[in-house]
């Protein structure tokens, strides 16, 4: 899909303090950055923020990185940032995911949301684009170094089938609250983004699932 | 459900070769009841018998048993089982999961079907009783010993999602071969149930999965 161009994105871009045009600047130095030493969760393909910017202003002892690829969608969660008046537990970059590891040292982000993500339907030789395509556990396997977890929500049955099993192809990943309509689960606390609010309005089931990464299986909680 | 008593069925137990009256005896010993070293593949709660018998007849190099609480059930797979002429690769017995250790020495089985058992559905306290539940599959441990893998498939959504928690939260289980949508899958060679047949007949996805279960993590085979 290409985007229209807004023309007040380049003002949002230079004028918004959680815009952070040189984000390589900081790998390493997030805690410097937020000026904290809280967790840092990030949301990879964040659209246009509804989730991050809402669970930003929940959790304000959380500080969240929203990266998203498409710098004039990236605009508009920025706008709507602006406008939410979220705090400075909140940064906005544009990246494309390949490149997590120019951003982040090892250890540095606890957590990985990723919401409604392209499922890349039907196209067995776009699997490797998907974001929970092995390909991309090993980069988010770097990026954790020691433990981590990966929270994913799709609408998208045959990317969810495909999730559950690359996960579960992976050593040193462990799924649970596994879920196949999170609308109608006990879940509590659910933040939905744009896209879900749209589409789950329709009756049709949100799949969900959270997996674990623990560097040595001997570490692993078990129950 | 009360199940009507069939006449004609003390004649199908007293007649039936492929019929065991007394399945503790061949604890151990079912090597030597099916004259051969065959792995041995069981289903629990084979229900009229359909697939158990039809997979017989296709995977002659396979010795299956099949269980069956209900006795005027089971009366009836037998009446399949010996309208369809199957070999002696098949045997059937009356029994209760909760006792599978009475019938099976220690690595006896190799796999176990499960196949659209009752989902308890929306009814917790009655979780337990779900064929996936850890208290089962502890069972199924036990019998596997070293070794043994179960292969699932149900209509029920909730009890889908029910089990795949469960065995990703039991240590040595590994999932693969996931599937929400068994029919529009590319998966090959499935042998449906009666239920099955009806049920998917009306459009409603079934979901399978196969669940490799290692004594040792340290074993397991890793893509």
């Amino acid at each position: 899909m290409r985007i229209r161009k807004k023309p007040w994105a380049e003002n949002e871009f230079n004028t918004n303090a959680n815009y952070i045009k040189e984000p390589q600047e900081f790998k390493g130095k997030w805690r410097d950055f937020f000026g904290n030493e809280n967790p840092i969760h990030i949301e990879i393909g964040c659209g246009k923020g509804q989730f991050i910017t809402t669970m930003s202003k929940i959790y304000t002892d959380i500080n969240y990185i929203a990266i998203e690829r498409q710098s004039m969608v990236i605009a508009s969660a920025l706008k709507k940032g602006r406008e939410k008046n979220v705090g400075k537990n909140l940064a906005f970059f544009s990246a494309d995911v390949e490149n997590l590891k120019n951003f982040f040292e090892a250890a540095e982000v606890k957590r990985i949301y990723i919401n409604f993500c392209d499922p890349w339907p039907n196209k067995k030789k776009w699997a490797k684009r998907r974001l929970t395509h092995k390909n991309f556990l090993k980069i988010y396997e770097e990026i954790f170094s020691e433990k981590g977890e990966v929270f994913f929500k799709t609408d998208n049955r045959i990317l969810f089938e495909f999730s559950l099993n690359e996960f579960e192809a992976r050593e040193n990943w462990k799924m649970k609250n596994i879920s196949l309509d999170l609308h109608n689960s006990e879940f509590q606390g659910n933040v939905m983004t744009e896209y879900e609010e749209k589409f789950s309005g329709r009756g049709m089931p949100i799949f969900r699932l959270e997996a674990d990464f623990y560097n040595s299986l001997n570490t692993m909680a078990k129950k």
